[in-house]
């Protein structure tokens, strides 16, 4: 096992700002518990948290989305049939099992959705179950269902902040954002992209408000945002088996305008993706690809994620390296593969403003090249240095800035924009998912 | 500058093995020269070495496949030109600057192509020119062309050798793989997709035959056997601004089958891509995914380069960690996105001959696992330790052996079937991509 350590240990400050954003909007309550636990499939033991979100009554005005890997684990199975209930009360999250192609998989998570709505007073559908951790291992059902009582006696209704720090696997950071409207409130939490230690995966993400938005319109709104935010991050795949964002109302707070609600809501799930990537996994970089003048939105944004998924490159930005080629070759492969007919001659590209290529052809000079690389070091989170052992090490603490490298890139007169976000490729990342236990 | 030492060391045995297949065929002879130029964008000098391939008559019989990047090189674009001209007689190539969207690029190196001619009793249309290198660089015309001469003077008709060293950039050997078919020959040679070095891209293969072969057959034969070997393989990105695979017959050698001829040509391409992820950046496992039961071959080669492409298992294999979570996640998120109406209940998935996963359910226990974790290991191709500066080399000798994490997928009924491979993602390969040069 790799030595990194992964330890929670933020700053004072960033402390205090997730308390300014982690206040609970009207009618949700929150708890958790934790407890050890041996998977079948491995001899060490383990521990797990349970994350409990609460409504104090159930609510119609949920929504959902999951990902669309073609073996998606037992609770987004589940989750999906959830979306047809009338009503849900409760969410119920574990870590460290994803509950994913595991044997008996849903019915161990519906055994644990039932002892939970015994529990509440609710039936078995109306709680959501959501899991992050091993692909492949199966739930321990019995301990989960034994915890359940310690996790509704640590309810409280002011703070989020123990379902964020709940929900993390190895994270680095509890992860939440928040918007004010009037008096009602929405609040995210998410947990990271990061697989950040080895056999973890998955995104989950929970947004809850009290501002009464029906059913149908807060599903629209939520793939909306979810559009323009979780879907244009990329640390190194986009899809795990587990992923999952949910959005539920209390409906406690009425009469605010849905056009204010959805401008909230993006935020929250903008500022939420961008900590995804900030956090990811031995993220030194945060790129942002800003595109322009494509045919439409899908194309740009499908070009942007090819560009923070291009390995050379994002090796470049690692080493403050403004390797322009490899921008541009990155660019050249996904237009040829994916759109070949596309005329790539309007094609305008800059890098921290600086134009780098126009008209089919670089531009270039020994003075620009230094400008390039202050712009990388500039938006670098943290140095990079293996310490005696040789072990790179990802620093645990907040990040100290939030500057990204930007990438513009203008490809035409077309109407299509999109801003997708990503990371660079570090000696940090091999680190923590080359799991040397051999 | 990352202190990674590449120096071309390669072992005795290794050396001898390529005496074996480096036997030039009848009608070819080789020639090379280096030397010293300052590239116009970079302040410091640098060094091109100049490979001549020359035929003893002009050929017509000649084939050449070319990246499919929207970005090509000036040497691509004037190659796909070349594919029509009645003959050819020599193929100019030069390392260090790829000739990719840099000032005049067609026009500097049709004047080298132009000058060879002249020297050569050539037209300028009858010579191919090829390059690999930086991207976005000017090709130093005048001292290219001053330097054919040299090149010239250097031409031999026994071994293919020199040219096999002389369009290497960052490759830790050269590669060479022949086929004797009766008194006729097949001899390539290919530097590697390892964009070993910062800056430094692109696959060339040069694939040389004295068996007469008609000029249409021969450029269907080489879209076959590129099909199953060169598209079939993937470091980081299929698909540089540069590469380039030709096909030339001298046409010395008359009545040998063509069927035969495919089958061996088909033979070396496959060596030399197999020999290309062996030598691939920072590869320490090769990776070989053997898919079957597929709707077609296009099908089942698109999930096998996306298994191999995957960041997070290719970690896991270059730490000898069978994380099957990872390879399932991996092939759920591509078949999910790119074939989501494809039925998954029938997939099985074999890791080393372990079956690990069917019926839609893993199939784990910890003996089975400790048996993945030998097979990752007996397919090491080194050991990986940072030395006292936390620099992690990639050793230079030829690979101790040619072993394969081997992957079997089974998908279910269909006819297609596929064999891709890669390398796992690892120190070495960060090292040597990301430029410390900050």
């Amino acid at each position: 096992m790799a030595s990194t350590n992964l330890t929670f240990a933020n700053t004072a400050e960033h402390r205090a700002w997730l308390g300014t954003q982690s206040k609970l909007p009207g009618g949700f309550s929150v708890g958790t518990t934790a407890f050890a636990f041996t998977p079948v499939e491995a001899p060490k033991p383990s521990r797990m948290t349970l994350t409990l979100l609460k409504l104090d009554e159930p609510t119609s005005d949920f929504a959902a989305m999951f990902t669309q890997n073609a073996f998606p684990g037992a609770p987004v199975i589940i989750g999906r049939e959830r979306l047809g209930v009338p009503s849900l009360g409760a969410v119920i999250i574990n870590n460290k099992v994803s509950n994913v192609c595991a044997p008996r998989g849903v019915e161990s998570a519906e055994a644990v959705c039932a002892a939970l709505g015994a529990q509440l007073g609710l039936e078995p559908s109306q709680v959501l179950p959501s899991s992050t951790g091993v692909i492949g291992w199966q739930i321990p059902t019995a301990a989960m269902i034994a915890a359940l009582p310690a996790a509704a006696a640590s309810l409280q209704a002011d703070t989020i902040l123990p379902a964020a720090e709940g929900i993390m696997t190895t994270d680095l950071y509890p992860k939440i954002r928040s918007v004010q409207i009037g008096l009602g409130r929405i609040v995210g939490i998410v947990k990271g992209a990061g697989m950040v230690e080895p056999n973890l995966a998955t995104m989950l993400g929970f947004i809850l408000t009290d501002i009464a938005i029906p059913r149908e319109v807060l599903r629209a709104l939520l793939r909306d945002a979810v559009g323009t935010s979780f879907n244009r991050i990329s640390i190194d795949s986009d899809t795990s088996t587990s992923d999952t964002v949910a959005l539920i109302s209390s409906g406690k707070i009425t009469g605010i305008d849905p056009v204010e609600f959805a401008t909230g809501l993006r935020q929250v799930c903008q500022d939420l993706a961008e900590d995804v990537v900030r956090n990811g996994e031995g993220v030194r970089h945060v790129i942002r690809v800003s595109l322009s003048g494509a045919p439409d939105d899908a194309f740009a944004t499908r070009l942007g994620r090819a560009i923070v998924n291009a390995p050379l490159f994002k090796c470049a930005v690692a080493g403050n390296d403004p390797n322009v080629g490899r921008l541009v070759q990155a660019i050249g492969r996904h237009l040829g593969h994916n759109a070949p007919a596309f005329d790539v001659s309007g094609t305008r590209i800059t890098i921290g403003g600086l134009l780098i290529f126009n008209d089919g052809i670089f531009n270039l000079d020994p003075a620009k090249e230094i400008a390039l690389t202050d712009h990388f070091r500039a938006a670098e989170l943290y140095a990079s240095a293996p310490d005696a052992g040789g072990v790179f090490h990802a620093p645990v603490d907040y990040p100290p800035h939030e500057k990204s490298v930007e990438i513009g890139i203008h490809l035409g007169d077309g109407p299509g924009a999109a801003t997708v976000l990503g990371g660079d490729l570090t000696h940090e990342y091999v680190t923590e998912n080359a799991d040397y236990r051999s």
